[in-house]
């Protein structure tokens, strides 16, 4: 028989775009090896140019870049780099996104709109992305908008464990900042054994131009609230949340999210905000000014490490979340 | 110049399957032509035959086949209706799927589990579908996992505009069954100027073993309830509704849901729940034994023929709702 | 230089649908190992639901399904079962599927129909199948429907060797029961060295209305005939050609077929005919009432392991035939 | 509203490689009008050059080649008109392939050899082709091998009235000349109504490097014998045929296919035959030196031009042919 | 027979990003129209959303975007009209990308780079682009990037007819400015009948580390030299070659370039630079602080507009160009 | 948990198709292997047929063909053993083109022409190919035409030693034959450290019907020059160079190119050329007459076999090159 046999191995590789290269590095190091070097720079008109400094032919690569801002460009970084991958014969790429941009826009809300989301996923898919992983997409139908395996990480137990080793469950009521939250509410209260609340936006049909009323829908005096969500952007959702739930007697309000985006003058807004807490992930970077003393960030590196040990070594990312989905 | 110059035209033609041939009938009457004859049997062993009995080449293809009961069967029976439209050089085809089947399974609830709703979409689209059609899905996310044009209408008006010619507004409260349906459910607020109430499923942390206790999150004594929902399987989640709606004081309790499935003994579970209307459309056929006289059916049949007819001459689906989404 | 590098290996996982789980256990056991137990059920309205109970992530995945009755239903459940390996991970994805369904609708027979067993073919694909095996296909054509390996095993050998053990060749004629079957039975007459007789379906023209006429073109008075096919379906090709055999003085008569089909009232039909024997494989569950006596069922496991096991470890498939095709 | 509105029309364009450009002027003529002038030849090493010398922006292009010698060379013509009218922006491309090269590649005959037919209908679509049309493909299973409408024409019409202008019906025998052809054999009696005979190569067991004998099953003696096939190639069938026939009293042999490729020395084996006459078609040019006096040859082009005149205008195909199939 | 028919019609719609909105508005006034109202904005976190005010179902869409500053916005903006554009069922889709972003990353110059030209082309495709028209891509390969049709439009009639009005031919000289500029100096040398003339850009092998020399190879002294370039970027390679001009004693420099890029301090380096005129097109927006008196700026938009207005009706591209590529 | 498991490997083995076994040979040797015998053969038509004579299951397969004539065989042959490969489930199919046809048609030169290059890399792709590795393209940007990773090698380092081996670098200086070559030209310079010429053809605008004009751009007098170029074909290029380089007075002319085509009459025209030496690589079969003592062909296949190891083994096929691109 011709032909030349010989055993076959294969190698973990991570690459980290310039939106965070923390987070990457905190990543390497719970894996127990290095962010590959990476040639990362524009040129003058703002296009993008990457190079890699060693071999990557052959390699299970996974690819870090945080969605943060400037959004776009950091997208593109991405997709960028997944091609040099491909061209340089990289055997798997995954791309990790773990906040994944433009999660928001997962449906036309309107006729005429386009779907970003999944538009994103099949750019991710046609620059040559092999499989996906994120952490708390917007809703978990966006798995379903890229075709190949997306392996889904959730932060709630990361955040869950900080809150109750702040303050007993017996005294926390859960609250859905709105109608979307419902549901990854009932995961905390399903974990936690306590009671829920929804903050609940009606449009006033009488006054149709006034803006819209907050409702609490639940029961939160003497409480002490842990208003969830996925992210944290203008904080807006997370203020109005403070200020309805303490004008219906909340005691102490605490806010948790998995993604600190922090747009616009958030900090600031979130600094006045009558809140114990806010605890995050870093998913994302932090900003330069972060509000105050009640901040606590948490880090997701342990967890994105674990995953893509398992992904590569062909384990079960599941075992990691016994039933969470 | 070489070549021969004619006018173009452009020629709707409208299919069934056999799930649901009276709806098809109805659309059609509506749009003024009649469903296309097409021989549709199976072989001995239950492999589907089709053949249409007229020329179908260049047209703007419109197949209707509802997913019901034996649901696996009739979206076959689609898939291969899409495959002779293909090869017999329709111009164009557009999956009508009133109540889109397996919608309920568009993420991974736990590892290991498949996105059926995106692998449906994913084998139209492979059958030969350009774009699809559907009322109500489940989650609006499911737009997202076709990779095409996607008419997604949307029976609230016409739910609404019964309820609210039965009972005024101002006696009413919406009441999402579960967390999945807040958001349809502020819909419904949002048009009717109303309150809103929630059933809460928790989880009893102490008994992890018991069976769930169903909150009810908001006020609903003294008031009309309406309990809305996408669709009317077991009736399970209506039923428990009702009970817990009644435990604390409603006076009078309608439900409203899109699709009427009334799988296993549905029929018989309603017909003891304290409902005192169940209004549904024909998106599915009825079942042969029907809930007594509480039961209001309503035709979807209009709206999908508007649809149709604006899809077919390039008019505007989202003039059709006016702002849903 | 960075990354991680540890040795290669590969993990072969067997899976089968609902259809015919004995046949799958039967393979399994010869290949030494068990079916990964998964969770297969219907929820109430007849969506199929699966998850794996066991880690898939990195496997070789070998879906077993017979296309046996309901059809649709097993054909989904297969397909649900590809998205979902897809979407763990599964490195390989190998549909084995022994009896391929909607394989007679392997052309336009007229215009306006489908190639159901192009599609079916395609919606594999598109649902992430990597590689087919099957045994006996109804053309072999229809290897050339997949993009991509397709291991096309045969029966002939099994059931060649069940004849001759029974009959010399020296007293047997082959028989192909329709034109569609005569390269098959050559390469039974190849095999055995025995002559070949063809039932040619003839329309008489003179009298268009009337049913066909069957007539017997080559010599088999005073002969043992062996009548073969792909399929025993409704049992109406087998029975006329034993009709028309005996006409012709023919002394006994064989019937072996690959797939037992069975569909209707076969079993009858066939228990009246004149057939010495009935001999098929296993490719398809057994019907509750069998014909009596005559009845040999060969087990099909033990070629599917090999087979399968060949694959696996990347040996040759085609050794197993030394020049069938 | 913003845009500019049009009527819209098409333009059919009819282009031809250099393989058979008499045929596409015939067929130009049929239409009324004349092929596109294209620029078509050779740079000093073989590659081929395609330029249009008209406009084809949005238009039908019908692109006509015959797969005849140097196969190679006009199939990869054939290809490069279809990526020019693609990157020209033709609305949509129709390849015709009167005779479809490759087509007995249909299958594996044995392990590890490519499925041609497949692979030339998949780099048609790779070159950007929308549709096929061809002439008695050598198994209908070929409509299958592309993903798209094909229109399958047939010549048994043409040649059978042609057969039946010379003898009448009641002394004709219709005869296979290899199993494969059976199944085309039946389309022949069925039509006229007169008995099959097959001629069956068998080998001999006992004897197994000797040549294979071929038997004649059915009764052809005294009989004329119109043998069938799809195609002349070496003309070793058909000659092998006669010999057989003759040997068993066949009183005159009429040869009839619909492609005459006349391969090698066809033409000098043909000459030599027992045969009264050879009738095919012009899906091929015709060799240099033709067999004498014995040769017909049926114009396929008023076929053609009437296939592409009902694509072009939307009509049936299927009409043209009656359920033929 | 069933089905309805009307006359088919087609629309033109312009789109236009947020890049350079007053070529969008310059090309819709010659065509006769208006650029489609779109509400086109950034979320808090920069994430961009886009809305059509018109139904765009069945138009004929160009999509304007000019790749300037901040360039992976605007590619990301076009990208995200164009999948709202395909999923409100636009009939066809072209990217009209005047300066075409990444065009100069268009090949490997070392191991493990990307091609980001082939990406931005396929990203294109995936978002749903049925054609491309862009204006002097960098390298004419690029076409072959996109799998269709690519309207390829050159500046060069427009800025040689400049030039020559300016100075006679019989003085001008034509200066590639680097060897990736030679084949298209030599298109202005062919069009105005002059010389030719190229900076060598070379690196001086006894002295690596210093600076490369730049040669003048070809005469220059006493003559009216144009340099040519596709863009002016930095302006680096225009003010190098008037360096070398000067000192080989030209008389005066010209310089022409399609795209005035005009990246970090370039309108400061080119005022300091001997060059008599810089003459450019619009394709791209003007810097806010341009180069004094010298500076020429074309448009580009009756060019753009003649190109569309010949998509749409379907007349002849190439007939614009008389012999350009 | 089920399934069964062992260790991984992987297997080179390399295939050669009719057009150049000796290259093929003589790379199998440098890899220490053979050759996988292979029956490669043509039917009576000019259709031709593959079978691999041994399993090629899993294996890592190199493909090599070179277009030389008659080249659209060529091509085709190693389209039909890629999907051959593919159908035996090769695991991955490197296409091994030294000499990549259709390189020249990489870019329309004028309206409604194809771009062949990109056609062939996709047909390359649709066969089933999923790399390509291929010497000295004829523009780099070919590499971006196809859809995965491209190994380009060069023959620069090869063709330069030798140069140099026989004159010093002080004494030569490159010429670039056309403007098209410039670049590499300048890599010339580049490694040598000498000057640069350009042939640069004009066209005379007062006499538009007569000849080109082949002017020298540079110095030459007293050099020994080395016309470069990618390919010699029919020779004219160089003939016209060493026309116009000796008129220039040039003192010796020494021709290096990486593929010798030798189209038509090339060998005559270049024996009467004024060229002391002619130097190429065997990526083409050496014509049967050739130019006669002049001729040095280098081997190419030690550069194959390295980088066929390389991709085969994972290393860094980049670090062959040190810069080169």
């Amino acid at each position: 028989m011709t032909g030349i046999k010989v055993a076959g191995d294969k190698k973990l590789m991570l690459f980290s775009g310039r939106a965070h290269p923390d987070l990457a590095a905190e990543v390497a190091r719970h894996l127990g090896t290095e962010v590959t070097p990476t040639e990362l720079r524009e040129f003058a008109n703002g296009e993008i140019y990457v190079r890699f400094e060693e071999s990557v032919r052959g390699c299970d690569a996974f690819v870090i870049q945080c969605h943060t801002s400037p959004i776009n460009t950091w997208i593109m970084e991405q997709f960028i780099m997944v091609d040099a991958l491909k061209r340089a014969s990289a055997r798997r790429i995954t791309v990790v996104a773990p906040f994944f941009g433009y999660a928001r826009q997962d449906k036309k809300h309107l006729g005429r709109e386009p779907i970003s989301a999944r538009l994103v996923a099949d750019l991710f898919a046609a620059a040559g992305a092999d499989r996906l992983m994120a952490v708390d997409l917007h809703t978990a139908q966006i798995q379903g908008f890229f075709d190949g395996p997306v392996d889904h990480l959730h932060a709630l137990p990361l955040l869950a464990e900080y809150v109750t080793s702040q303050v007993g469950p017996a005294r926390l009521t859960v609250v859905a900042p709105d109608a979307g939250r419902v549901r990854v509410a009932e995961r905390w209260t399903d974990r936690l054994g306590c009671p829920l609340a929804i903050i609940h936006k009606r449009r006033d049909v009488a006054r149709p131009n006034l803006v819209n009323v907050h409702d609490v829908v639940g029961e939160v005096a003497g409480r002490t609230c842990v208003v969830i969500d996925d992210m944290i952007d203008t904080g807006g959702t997370v203020v109005r949340a403070a200020e309805a739930l303490t004008a219906r007697g909340a005691t102490q309000i605490i806010a948790a999210a998995t993604h600190g985006v922090f747009s616009g003058d958030a900090v600031e807004r979130l600094a006045k905000a009558n809140l114990s807490r806010l605890v995050i992930t870093n998913t994302l970077p932090s900003p330069e000014t972060v509000p105050s003393d009640g901040l606590v960030v948490l880090s997701i590196a342990p967890l994105l490490a674990r995953a893509i040990s398992e992904v590569f070594t062909e384990g079960s990312v599941t075992s990691l979340f016994e039933g969470e989905s």
